[in-house]
């Protein structure tokens, strides 16, 4: 059998992963990932032969796990986070367009969104909105309609990539666009290194999450009108009546 | 120590679980939730106290917890998928406003979206929504405003609680909205009992899911204008070039 895995481990630890992608990685011949994510799971990938390219080395990555896949070994491709949430299942599958034969398997991980909420309190108990804020694959104007929609539905947003070294000024732009629609006292939230060393986790308004600095390892919380704090963590309420 | 720690468990297997969900159900000496959840997760809380209600019981589970707690002992909420979407800990973070000296804890899992995208292929790899079409605890005018938005956005946008015996008709709503914004091409896709026995899935354009009939154990999937069918998987791309 021709097969791949795109397997999701999570924010990093180990305690986070599913038992699904545990005994993935364990079953498998060779791992391929981004070289951070393979050191993440070492300890399971053990002995095992890998295979891994740096930031940016996504293509190669997918097109290797296939050469494997197709010469009959059992390949696990690594992802971050939910290989389906800004994963690479997604290119895994295009990679392999034209090899009908492989044949694929998802596995889902704790993606930044859920292990972020967690550590926050219960931001998304409500209906929520995903973005990322890297242009890099998307024009900045789709982004920023997004921005503007699901703020003027009043969505609990999650910003995922909401800066860098080259993109030091997007959050402040994004807060702009969710100001013409959010209140500036929105209650927000940031973690940063979720679930590594380093981890920290901050609360603010909107206002002042526009000029807070940010780095690629943060995930950004914008709640909904709704959202508040309570005994230190932020929580969306659903409605029950208590 | 007086705690509270809400678990999510994911779509109901022990294999969807993440280790650190099966070692806090394992530590807990009480575990609390909803009966179905917890005859999910009955081989690990074996002869252990339990505290169970039924639907709609979800306040009384959250008081019994905090009563639990109170009282000194280790005791776990249960939640299925994430706790954190549409999930129990932020009605419990409410229930225990006025007992600032019990802690808490969210742990997360896998939640719908996640599963069931990984059943469908790599639904969520862009910018997504996520809406519940319950309007027991929102304004449906709310819910048909979040659609509108999402869909004139060009967001991938995830259903929850799509439909009932009650509420046979919101799907088809839903989809009227949805159809003002997004093409009737746009490529859909559900799954029902997702990682349970007679999970099913099911591919369809908008214009058919309009008149598909759901229930409350199936989840919807509406692609963004570039989400495509690849071998027989729903893909939405990120933008890479291959």
């Amino acid at each position: 059998m021709k097969k791949v895995t795109i397997v999701g481990i999570g924010p990093g630890g180990y305690e986070d992963m599913t038992v699904r992608a545990i005994n993935a990685i364990k079953d498998a011949e060779v791992v391929t990932g981004y070289r951070l994510y393979l050191g993440l799971v070492k300890d399971l990938i053990g002995g095992k032969e890998t295979f891994c390219t740096e930031m940016r080395g996504e293509v190669e990555r997918c097109q290797k796990a296939a050469e494997y896949a197709l010469s009959g070994r059992n390949v696990v491709l690594i992802s971050s986070g939910d290989a389906g949430i800004y994963g690479m299942a997604g290119l895994m599958l295009k990679v392999l367009e034209d090899h009908p034969e492989v044949e694929t398997e998802v596995i889902p991980g704790v993606s930044a969104c859920q292990s972020g909420g967690a550590v926050l309190g219960a931001p998304l108990v409500h209906d929520f909105a995903v973005i990322s804020l890297s242009d890099l694959l998307t024009p900045w104007e789709l982004i920023e309609k997004r921005l503007a929609a699901a703020a003027g539905a009043d969505f609990v947003i999650v910003l995922y990539n909401p800066g860098s070294h080259k993109r030091a000024d997007y959050l402040s732009k994004a807060c702009d666009i969710l100001l013409q629609y959010k209140s500036p006292d929105t209650i927000c939230g940031i973690v940063k290194n979720i679930s590594r060393d380093g981890e920290e986790h901050h609360f603010m308004t909107l206002r002042e999450l526009r000029d807070t600095k940010v780095d690629m390892l943060t995930t950004v919380f914008i709640g909904n009108s709704h959202t508040g704090i309570i005994n230190g963590k932020m929580v969306t309420p659903r409605g029950y009546r208590i």
